[in-house]
C-alpha cells in the first residue's frame, strides 16, 4: 500500500469562489483506476503552513504510477494544480514492516 | 476525526539499532486512551526530506488534547523524541465538509 498525500496551499482565500471550485475539481481524481480512500482534508495545526489536504491510496507501485500519467491526472494538473496552487508538498507513506 | 501525523527524519542512520529501538519506542504511544488508527509509516516519496511517518487519529479535539498532556506521551518526547529527531513536519487533517 502507498498512501499518497499532498498538502498545499491555494493562491485565492479561504471562503472565495475559486477554492470551491479547485476542492470540487479534485474529486475527478477518484475516477482514474487505482485510487483508493480519496480525501479532501483541512491541515489544522498551527505548526505547519499548508491549508488543505488530498490523501489517496494506491494498492503498488504501478497503481500509482498509472495515475500519474493518466489523462485525468495531467489534465487536473494543467487546469488547477499547475496555476492555482502557491505551495505545496508531497508525502508518500508506506507501511513499516519490521 | 482528527488525523495527526508527523514526517521526521532521525540522527541515527537506517538500519541502526537506535532506528529499531526509537521505532518500537513509539508503539507506546497506542497505549494512550483515545489514540485510534496508530501507524508507523516510511517516508518514500523523493519530493519530501523526511524519512518516517507517525499517523494517528483522535474522535475530538479533548481527545488529541488528552494525548498531548498524557504523561506516555510527555515522557516518550524527553526519553526518545527531542533527543533523537533530526527534524520533523507535523500535519493535523480533519475531514473537508462542503
Amino acid at each position: 500500500m502507498i498512501r499518497h498525500t499532498v498538502s498545499f496551499s491555494l493562491k485565492h482565500p479561504k471562503g472565495s469562489p475559486e477554492e470551491e471550485e479547485f476542492l470540487n475539481a479534485t474529486l475527478i481524481l477518484k475516477d482514474i483506476p487505482g485510487v483508493q480512500h480519496f480525501e479532501r482534508l483541512i491541515q489544522t495545526s498551527k505548526k505547519n503552513k499548508y491549508h488543505y489536504g488530498l490523501s489517496m491510496e494506491f494498492s503498488d507501485r504501478k497503481a500509482y504510477d498509472h495515475y500519474n500519467s493518466h489523462p485525468i491526472h495531467t489534465t487536473f494538473l494543467q487546469r488547477y494544480w499547475i496555476p492555482w496552487v502557491a505551495d505545496f508538498l508531497e508525502t508518500d507513506y508506506e507501511p513499516f514492516h519490521q
